[in-house]
């Protein structure tokens, strides 16, 4: 048994599994998404070879999305793959990254670029790690779990109508059902050939939002930039006719209500727009959304001629406040 | 379309392709076993990002069994995999190496020990390339022929009957035979839980003559390691009984008759046993090796107590030069 730690998992979160760690050999990195990287995968591939790692090993992956995401892909590649398993102990992991088998690295800035399609073993999550997180990092995570109850789960969004605030929230059944709403989706399309794009709800805009903002060295958080992507693709789906206005406003209400974007001012339509157009997904340049079609329910591959009035209506949102406070610090 | 070669490829092969060479971009590596490594992967990877590839990219492999290797881990990681095709240019390669999935690189001496089973899109065997190898080579690639024909084609083993020289190949059929042998064990047993071991024909032994050679900087071929490796291992089957004295004879017989092991000294038993008991595949440094129960059929996993007097015959027959001479020069 081997397990791979990040230099924060091994302070805070390897000393709550002491049953595991006992006999295991222990593989650190250090924490942050910038050594998500090939160096220090060869890192865990010379330890692995040092401690006698063999085709009968298990790697055990404690840590964030980067310390599955890298020792995932670590393992699949030694001895032409060896079994893994996660303990996520972020909410994004638990609810988004540690699920569904994608793994890699990134090269430089290009994210995931290193990668193989590998399920892990099993995946433990336990909700006593949340406790080790800065509510920033929490918030971030919620927003995926948004995403899973309105692409998937009509039982999740059921769960969050009674939630106001992050703190009432029933981590175990709302992880719970998060994560079986992902696996549905990623057990019906592991490789991402046509349904599992569904995933990407809300990423299109938010990754351009995530990116402008790197830009220019007022970074916020995934979790916000999907959340507002999330609240323009709506607005997108609401105008194309293809999602009801009642539903729309459900669904903006539910973000609005959890999630909280204070201080983020929206980029104009015109550089958001540059962001956009580099997706990966994109296909000539033709921009390709996920959006719902009703709560629960998720149409893939849509492609969207004018999105112009929808990030029209987002920046209005921030400029007029109406993106409503919910902490008064993140 | 991206086309990887090596030093040598790019010059005698690549030019003989000239519809699929017009619009591709070429990614060149150096040529030989030490550069199949994590580092000659990372200037591919440079190489695809520069050149704009993506997921609907195909990574054609233009050479040995290195270029194919890395070149099918390289694509294998890229992206999370992007589709990629083998033309083999050596009869190892077109024989062995290019078929069934495994691909990888090296790291230091450990062999393969980062990889995947990941198989081509399709490999396209051309015997033309065989006009531009060096005969010691194609002697080397022999030896996997020879072993597809005893463990599982007596198809091929009835072309090969009329085999004196190698000269008097008939390729195409030949290839074409031990390819589809070769698929058959691939294709029922993957990822090597159980039959596809059976390929490890004569390798237990090969592997410690290799080991052994290299280490006293006298290194021999791959084919020949094999090739002396097949015969003491059907020396080991038929003393436990597993193959009858007239199949053990006509296997070692055809061996001596196409191969050519002129200047090979066997080391003594005390030397080459410590070298097989590090084998990857030993368990608890007891000996499993595959042997053949009769021409065409083989087993694995077969437990040999005693493999001395196998061990020691082969030391002999070097030593009364009873390895017969078919070429003066390798």
């Amino acid at each position: 048994l081997f397990l791979l730690a990040d230099t924060n998992t091994k302070v805070n979160c390897v000393p709550l599994l002491p049953m595991l760690s006992g006999d295991a050999h222990i593989i650190v990195i250090p924490a942050g998404e910038q050594f998500k990287n090939l160096e220090q995968c060869q890192h865990v591939w010379e330890k692995l070879i040092e401690y006698g790692a063999d085709r009968q090993s298990l790697l055990l992956n404690v840590g964030g999305g980067m310390v599955c995401d890298l020792g995932g892909f670590a393992a699949g590649c030694f001895q032409r793959g060896i079994r893994f398993a996660h303990i996520p102990t972020t909410v994004t992991a638990m609810a988004d990254a540690a699920i569904g088998g994608k793994v890699g690295v990134d090269v430089g800035h290009l994210k995931n670029y290193l990668g193989l399609f590998n399920p892990a073993e099993w995946i433990w999550i336990e909700p006593l790690f949340l406790k080790t997180l800065p509510q920033k990092e929490v918030m971030s995570g919620v927003a995926e779990i948004i995403k899973h109850a309105i692409i998937g789960s009509p039982a999740l969004w059921d769960i969050l109508q009674h939630i106001d605030e992050i703190d009432q929230m029933p981590w175990k059944e709302v992880l719970t059902q998060s994560a079986l709403a992902k696996m549905k989706v990623v057990e019906a399309d592991p490789k991402e050939m046509g349904i599992r794009k569904i995933l990407n709800f809300g990423h299109t805009v938010g990754h351009a939002l995530e990116s402008y903002f790197l830009k220019k060295n007022t970074p916020i958080s995934h979790g916000q930039a999907v959340g507002l992507g999330m609240m323009a693709e709506t607005r997108m789906a609401e105008e194309m006719g293809i999602l009801s206005s009642d539903d729309a406003d459900k669904i903006v209400v539910l973000i609005q209500r959890i999630m909280d974007f204070s201080d983020i001012l929206i980029p104009p339509y015109d550089e958001l727009i540059t962001f956009m157009q580099r997706d990966k997904k994109a296909v000539r340049h033709e921009l390709r959304f996920s959006l719902p079609d009703a709560i629960g329910s998720c149409r893939w591959d849509v492609e969207v001629k004018n999105p112009k009035n929808a990030l029209d209506w987002l920046s209005e949102q921030a400029a007029t406040s109406s993106l409503r406070y919910i902490k008064d610090t993140l």
